[in-house]
């Protein structure tokens, strides 16, 4: 017999991801000839906006070259005209283009925190804190919010903060609550932060995604706040480009942007066709935005009447982002979760949502919740969530 | 004042990469009018083949989405096909798609190594696993080679072992040194893994980048070690693709490809463009690897020749890969590299390359070496080559 070495402890105890691990049972599903509806990930329907897939043929050259680690001149010239546009005025050093989101939550993480050091979020968060935390060794501590308080923060955020904490992380429109922090709220945020000596990571990757109100402000614009806000930010929701894979990392802490830059010149390079689309995005017309806001409004509608209307759910209105938590009359999400994909359909369709508790850090939590991504056009949303309401019933048949 | 929160430990201490740190200093000399030859970073000028620009056309869709976060279907069936060419029959969960090698690197060391873990690599080495290195918190023990022995392995390895030793890693074909390891030294490293119980992480990028001999046996193929390797792994150098970014991570030990997943769902998914370009790469013919080859052992011979017919100059000939290490009579490498492009030109024209330093983990070592990329065409190259041979005269007349 050969010897099977262990892997690493971090690799051990990373989550799976609550989103993607059950997509074998989707995957089954649809061998079985079930049309499956994917409100499990936040991957919209929404076209790339034709004049920025346009911008990769017109950037296309015989090398697919490297860009420069801290992204494209065009890309790079755009991303901060944008930024000046909601209020941040920006240095050239203070932007660094990053491989999606998700890359500039590593950098951000990697130059605020070492291994040890801990992180206040509020609780359910965006999963992959959970699993870029374990693999870079910094703790996330909980802030517990829940349906009840339409997950908004709690009064007291004190009580959170130990001699290891270095940081606070707020999504503002977050992501999996549908939560826009108001102005009194994020005041208690950078209170806080002030008080304590901490860095505000700041996920404002659903920032135009508002819709009862203006769009959300950006941290990068309190001056009192300059050497203390890391922004993370990506054009995946934004202009539906998930697959091109670009974002950004901003702070004006020069500090963090040096650290930030060598790990950007460690893997190189963000994707440059991915660049090359994010260049197109300056030709983007305004009216892009209202319209898809106000798709996002019906569907947000659709999601939370179909919810509310079923015996035992409990729900609250989500006011940005695209998605919806949902408590329902089951003893474990998960278990129905598999149900609706292994055991269940209806006219040939089923559902699939992501289950809750994945994006608790607080053990134990959310096992009877899921997250609901509305990221289908009106109809398909309302027969998906018609196949929701009926898997329900025939689940708590069983 | 406001205060200045402080960055982590591990931000302040990764190192700035030798390659691109002094990039400024190069565009410095351009906005002067000095043209800079860039022999510091190993971007291929060979064209991305054609068939492979072609195929990102056919495959592109309205929505510009995320992949399954181990890849494509398309793209990975290439690969699979690919390595089974190699003599590696593979399963499908062998496999994970990357974001470049950049990031197999890092999802090799996550799932490998927890922090404070031991890997043993041949030093001088590529640089940025130093980076990967502080930036998740395990330890690079350096294995000292030498210009004198070609920069081939020492005899006794295990002179390097500790408790905390996890893993060994061999770039074969070696960047920065060109070194192509035999039958024999790669034995010994073999018989180090099975004794200590060691992972190897092999990266083999430059597979098929070998001058005097047939390519480089990939360690996926021997079968006493199906449970102890990852292969990292790259189409940027292999098929001028690194704009790309796409690579992977493979490995036959089931719980190093299930951790490697977790991380990799947590970055959602490598990028779509990338892969689709990828994806194409099955239609490249043979013959393709056959002309580059050829013209890059022409440039290495341009590199190695001019280099050697400098006095004081101390080279060995690269027997892969596309760099050339060499000791030049200086005190310090890198002031001469800045000298090179601040200070002096030839015709109009510099010549950049990559103080040796930074590819050691070795403290105070190749202060006085240079890396090389012979990544320009014959021409230009003799021109850089004759420019730095000049610049060295000048400097040390200094």
């Amino acid at each position: 017999m050969t010897r099977m070495p262990n892997p690493s402890q971090r690799g051990f105890n990373a989550p799976a991801s609550p989103i993607r691990k059950l997509v074998p049972h989707a995957d089954q599903a649809r061998e079985r000839g079930v049309e499956v509806y994917h409100l499990n990930i936040g991957q919209p329907d929404i076209e790339t906006p034709e004049v920025m897939r346009a911008a990769l043929n017109t950037s296309l050259e015989p090398v697919i070259a490297y860009s420069p680690s801290n992204g494209i001149a065009a890309f790079r010239s755009y991303l901060l005209n944008y930024y000046r546009g909601i209020g941040a005025e920006l240095e050239p050093d203070d932007l660094l283009v990053t491989t999606g989101g998700s890359e500039a939550i590593i950098f951000a993480f990697s130059s605020c925190l070492d291994p040890g050091d801990e992180i206040l979020i509020p609780d359910p968060m965006y999963a992959n804190y959970l699993g870029f935390s374990t693999m870079l060794g910094n703790k996330v501590v909980p802030i517990p919010t829940s349906v009840e308080d339409g997950y908004h923060l709690p009064e007291d955020l004190e009580a959170y903060v130990t001699p290891r904490s270095k940081a606070i992380l707020l999504c503002n429109p977050a992501n999996p609550t549908g939560a826009v922090y108001g102005a009194e709220e994020v005041q208690r945020v950078i209170d806080l932060a002030l008080k304590h000596d901490l860095f505000i990571i700041a996920d404002e990757v659903y920032r135009e995604f508002v819709y009862d109100g203006p769009i959300a402000r950006t941290m990068l614009s309190y001056p009192e706040l300059s050497q203390r806000v890391v922004v993370v930010d990506s054009l995946s929701k934004r202009f539906s480009l998930c697959g091109g894979r670009v974002g950004c990392l901003v702070s004006k802490n020069k500090n963090i942007t040096s650290a930030a830059l060598k790990f950007a010149q460690a893997r190189l390079s963000p994707p440059s066709l991915g660049q090359f689309v994010g260049s197109g995005a300056g030709a983007v017309k305004p009216e892009y935005f209202e319209a898809v806001r106000t798709e996002y409004k019906r569907r947000r509608e659709v999601v939370y009447q179909s919810l509310a209307a079923i015996p035992g759910v409990m729900v609250h209105r989500p006011e940005g982002a695209f998605y919806q938590m949902a408590r329902l009359p089951v003893d474990n999400a998960e278990d129905f979760v598999r149900f609706l994909l292994d055991s269940f359909q209806r006219n040939g369709k089923t559902t699939m949502v992501a289950p809750g508790q994945g994006f608790y850090a607080t053990p134990n939590t959310g096992v009877d919740e899921v997250r609901i991504a509305y990221v289908l056009n009106e109809k398909d949303l309302q027969d998906a969530m018609d196949a929701l309401a009926e898997g329900l019933q025939a689940y708590n048949k069983n």
